[in-house]
């Protein structure tokens, strides 16, 4: 493997320290840029992307081509891979996103779900990341990623998206047992599926908790955090004489900061509704922070991207331990000017706070 | 006006000592009701049924009559009324929502907005109002309320709905000065149409922030908090020798809930990812707490619904101070037994924490 020639995301996230702010955005490969919407094309639709590994590594590169700034790659793929390795069947429907063909419905359905192997079961993966670590030659960091077990889970339980989570609250409140026996399937599964990304190269990974949020504060700690914690306890923590630092991102999980930065994970990720300044009182020196501007502050006019990026540098204050992130992924109505501005702006303004 | 027979409701907001926790349902008049399905369908749309203070009136007594142990009524109207009467063209689209005929996109728009009076262009609403009371003759007291100047102003920039509040975001931090003269417009008429209910009849008023927690945390304080304590200090504190306790419920509020407690409201509602011991140790004696039960939580069984219940009594503890509540509206697909369970375990299980 080649040396690293930017290790600002590595540094930050292990709390030495860097020069200026490292910055990555969530979905930076993605609809919002044309060079992207034009190899999506060509691969056909959205999965067919995701399983082949020279389209996958190509989309993963354009941002960091089209913008020299970003401080880490991150793999192109879905959070659903898992369960779809389990044989859950998954494919997009236009405007509706994911499905499953197979749904959970019962202890019975949770007892025959497999845990897939890595290498043999998503080996497109572990191709994807090898290709990109092998074509970023040590540019940048590769973040490898899965989504939490109970984001996992509600996909599986409800067949697909949810407003409410009729049928996976139903199972937890219901059938606590269930919903324990599926989670800790998910979390063997996800700690293997990781592990194979570090072994392939990810130098870094990040647990999508996308629908933590949206348990009461007793559920999450019980249902989405422990086992989340139990991933971290079983990953390899250092490859290639490097430390593989863990972040973690619940979306609305701003209330439960401090025992998220109890679960052995070396960063936690923010959405935009945390100020920042109480965020770093409040986790102390035990994680780095990740995060927090508003996807939607993209919108706006350069100007206005330029001042909400300094308000949070300024609030974030001096001293490493902040990847500057957005709070959520990038839209793909946003002009891919406005990203520059945003990246753009984070290396610029953020100086001063290392010195 | 008739003497008031249960005001549990009333004692707790103002933390005066109650037998057991009052309770109500966001949304207890709605669709999971067969009998408000009824009636809305003579009716004819959900805007008739608003406009018609005979029918208004009798779903609003439905959750009423089926459930003895609820503990207040709540006027059966929308929150986009008020932006209606000035003139924006309030229609539902079948499964899409709200929508608006008229979009506001410029300052000039916002110039020129009315002020709508209450009797004259909301009298639809004041005349429910006026029913509602009658016909409760003092059984239990009767809620008022309105959207938040934010919630409201993104239905108007939007035109309808929004998953990222592209435009209204857009305007905050492009034209803060445009959104800051749309909000204070709003503050003005929200102020008059909810003096025109306590003036009415409406013995306590509670104000919907369903999107304020969209915003970060700064945001929040500049553009909704700030126009829901003008609001507060415009309004009617005493009316027919009572106080007119105000409830602000701001969905996603959690993490702000020290400067709720200061904008001048008796309470604050919870959401459900709000641990309720916790958020209440935050306040002290600031305000009373409301919520905050998962809605979700109402597709368990019965059982699992009363534990959970018991759950939330045990969090908030003794005294006074908590009326009972879902933190979000029921939804329609909800069994009207289960929210049986939930009204019955409320008074049956929180007795102890009132001796």
């Amino acid at each position: 493997m080649s040396e690293l020639k930017n290790d600002r995301f590595l540094r930050a996230l292990l709390k030495q320290p860097v020069d200026v702010t490292p910055v990555w955005m969530m979905r930076q490969a993605g609809r919002y840029l044309p060079e992207y919407r034009a190899t999506r094309a060509k691969a056909g639709d959205f999965m067919s992307l995701c399983m082949n590994p020279e389209l996958a590594c190509e989309v993963t590169l354009q941002p960091l081509e089209r913008y020299p700034q970003i401080d880490a790659a991150i793999l192109f793929s879905d959070i659903l891979t898992v369960p779809d390795a389990m044989g859950q069947g998954l494919y997009f429907e236009t405007g509706e996103g994911p499905r499953f063909k197979k749904v959970i419905n019962s202890a019975a359905d949770i007892d025959a779900l497999p845990i897939p192997d890595p290498e043999k079961d998503l080996g497109y993966v572990m191709d994807a990341v090898r290709t990109i670590r092998r074509e970023l030659n040590g540019r940048v960091p590769l973040i490898g990623f899965s989504g939490s077990p109970w984001t996992l889970a509600t996909y599986m339980v409800e067949g697909g998206s949810s407003k409410d989570f009729r049928k996976s609250k139903a199972m937890l409140y219901s059938d606590p047992q269930a919903m324990h026996a599926l989670l800790d399937k998910l979390a063997q599964s996800v700690t293997a599926y990781l592990n194979g990304q570090i072994k392939a190269g990810a130098q870094a990974v990040q647990i999508f908790d996308s629908w933590g949020g949206s348990l009461s504060a007793a559920a999450y700690q019980e249902f989405s955090l422990a086992y989340m914690q139990k991933i971290i306890d079983g990953l390899i923590r250092e490859h290639d004489g490097r430390t593989v630092p863990v972040i973690v991102f619940t979306k609305g999980g701003g209330l439960w900061l401090e025992s998220m930065a109890d679960c052995g994970a070396q960063a936690l990720g923010l959405d935009w509704t945390c100020d920042i300044a109480s965020a770093r009182s409040r986790v102390g020196n035990k994680v780095a922070l990740q995060g927090n501007m508003d996807p939607s502050v993209l919108y706006a006019k350069p100007e206005a991207i330029r001042a909400e990026v300094g308000r949070i540098l300024a609030s974030y204050g001096h001293g490493t331990g902040h990847v500057f992130n957005l709070g959520h992924g990038i839209t793909p109505e946003v002009n891919p000017e406005h990203a520059k501005a945003f990246f753009e702006a984070v290396h610029e303004l953020s100086a001063p706070y290392h010195q």
